[in-house]
């Protein structure tokens, strides 16, 4: 029997090259050759102002809360439908995390239900752009806009996804990437923080909480003749061995995507058909002002039962699919913050009722074949015979 | 003219071979099977309970700061001669650090200062095994007991290191490794957090903080179905790629070690005389029941004029030294939090007067024997012109 992993590393060629090449190199800590080159990579190839490589988004998004003062009292409203570290990165600081609602469309945060959660103490929104496509952030920034609220891009899943020609990262106060091993572009562990800024002070301070509260980076550029501790920080540099890693991936940015975009449009056109069905009610649209980098391929079902029918069948096939967030509001820990499940039912249909297909570079077609035979005749059952 | 960096890594030989594979085994995130053998082996060696690799030993900090549940008017006592992590672990729970005088002879925690120090708000001690000589635990573990007060080892320059036949580390109730490219064995980015109980509750704890505040390790090892988000966390999980390349290292722990001792002993052998002249005061002496891993080796002059003047004149032969730690309490930060330099003098005195000399295994005799030929042109510049 074929056997499918969900999700495989894929490694362009350069990365044993390039970690031999740090290792000589002899500069294995942060802020070394190869991280200096993936910052530059990233801000010429999106447009940044300034990139931060970091030891993950998680840190990047805590450093982002750190970067706007989030304390106890704020109020940071973010989808429910999220990674812990979106909450988390908010919580560390003292300041209270506020779920919203997702849309039915593309799982990411509801510009409208946003809006409606705002009170006087909302300082930030956290938008996620789910999958790799990117949040309706024209209305996001407008509604931040006028409420003096700072946006944090949670873009873990959206690096070299773009909204109206502008990068995901791009277009808020602050953006986060992700490269842990599960995503497109990886470095193991491993992420960066955008400010979309070019205030001296601001990438100052971001600077001493990267670097345990010292001034070093000053003292690196030759700014001043020794390092102090000079506020709060914590270590955010990442090896130079795992930049080394992430310049060969980035360096195939372009054939990574148009691998994963051929997967994706392979999918859509063979499942498309089966959305008349009752059974199947969405699968993923990228919406003509967006460009996706094409991170995850979903399915979503008429219901949980269903869902849990076919992972279960698929995987009987040796084909490995996965369910995603368990939504944050009705965790262990959304219950503590005062959350019930009902609260947002939306996001716990998309949550219990989604599956996600293998969508990486080394899928064949005979891998893609076979899932898509095994997918029909799993629906014609699920047709004739019910769940 | 020779020419001596202060620090080169030292490679073993088997880091390569070990990243190729882990990078063959397609696991490049953290809690891998080399992260696995990493942890296993330095349980092994040093007799640990439980040990979970972290990012940092500025991680590994954290995590035991937010095991211990430090908060707003806690105080934790620690020498104020270290580096800003062992004080910012501390602050970014709320708690505020209580900086002490270290003793004359190793540059460690003052029992005597600590116990003067303790309050009723008193939570927890940070000794600093600096150098890799471990503080007097004896003393230091009783004043902790009498004021119930935790013990957080600070071993991040104490990695092989033993006090009365006992690992760094594994004394207190929580220890703190490094694994940073400064140090004797290195992942370029890296540290561990020792948790010395058997307690259930507390590792478990542990481990949700270090997965983004979910229950993913008990998922992993099949005690639970799906994981969840159940506390506060942070992603403290280092890529398997650098356990990789740590193993290789940990491999060659006894050689490194060696290579290490014979400098510093080389380094004591040939200075040991210029203690009679009185811009000399201290080399590093090991205590008998002390154990060492050779992590530095410095000289303390008798003021900052004559170190500056040392190392300036080191320096135009070639010969890269280093002063170290900027004193805590005297820094900006140190001054915000009340400190005046004037505070703790010895801790003043000795950083402006120490200088570190090279000391990893790449250096040859040649290297040696011209570092000592030079420092004895300079002694004797100053014993008969004065500085």
């Amino acid at each position: 029997m074929r056997k499918i992993d969900f999700h495989k590393i894929y490694l362009s060629g350069n990365e044993k090259k390039y970690i031999e090449d740090a290792l000589n190199k002899g500069n294995l800590s942060g802020d070394g050759f190869y991280t200096k080159k993936v910052s530059e990579f990233l801000e010429n190839k999106f447009d940044l102002i300034k990139v931060l490589m970091t030891t993950s988004a998680t840190h990047a998004l805590e450093m982002a809360a750190q970067l706007i003062d989030l304390k106890e009292g704020d109020e940071v409203i973010m989808p429910s439908f999220s990674f812990s570290s979106t909450a988390n990165a908010v919580i560390k600081t003292g300041a209270k995390p506020v779920f919203a609602e997702v849309k039915l469309n593309n799982f990411n945060l509801d510009p409208a239900d946003f809006e409606s959660k705002i009170t006087a103490r909302t300082k930030a929104v956290i938008p996620v752009h789910y999958a790799g496509i990117s949040c309706e952030m024209k209305e996001i920034k407008k509604i931040a806009k006028k409420n003096n609220i700072y946006i944090i891009e949670d873009a873990a899943h959206a690096v070299n996804s773009f909204y109206q020609g502008k990068a995901a990262g791009s277009m808020g106060d602050f953006g986060c990437y992700s490269f842990h091993g599960s995503k497109n572009f990886v470095s193991g562990e491993g992420g960066a923080i955008i400010i979309n800024s070019d205030q001296h002070k601001l990438i100052e301070k971001a600077e001493i909480i990267r670097e345990k509260g010292t001034n070093r980076s000053s003292f690196l550029r030759g700014e001043i003749d020794k390092y102090n501790w000079v506020g709060k920080g914590s270590s955010y540099l990442p090896s130079d061995i795992l930049m080394a890693l992430l310049l060969a991936q980035l360096e195939q940015i372009d054939y990574i995507t148009k691998q994963r975009r051929q997967i994706f449009e392979f999918y859509n056109q063979h499942l498309e058909k089966f959305l008349n069905e009752d059974f199947l009610e969405i699968i993923p649209q990228i919406p003509e002002d967006r460009q996706s980098n094409y991170h995850l391929y979903y399915l979503k079902l008429k219901n949980q039962k269903i869902r849990d029918f076919i992972l279960k069948k698929l995987r009987k096939k040796g084909i490995e699919t996965a369910f995603h967030f368990q939504p944050l509001h009705a965790s262990p820990m959304g219950k503590k913050l005062g959350y019930q499940k009902r609260d947002l039912q939306l996001t716990n249909d998309i949550a219990a009722s989604m599956l996600r297909l293998p969508i990486y570079p080394g899928l064949s077609a005979a891998d893609l074949n076979y899932i898509i035979a095994e997918l029909r005749n799993i629906f014609l059952e699920i047709k004739q015979a019910g769940v």
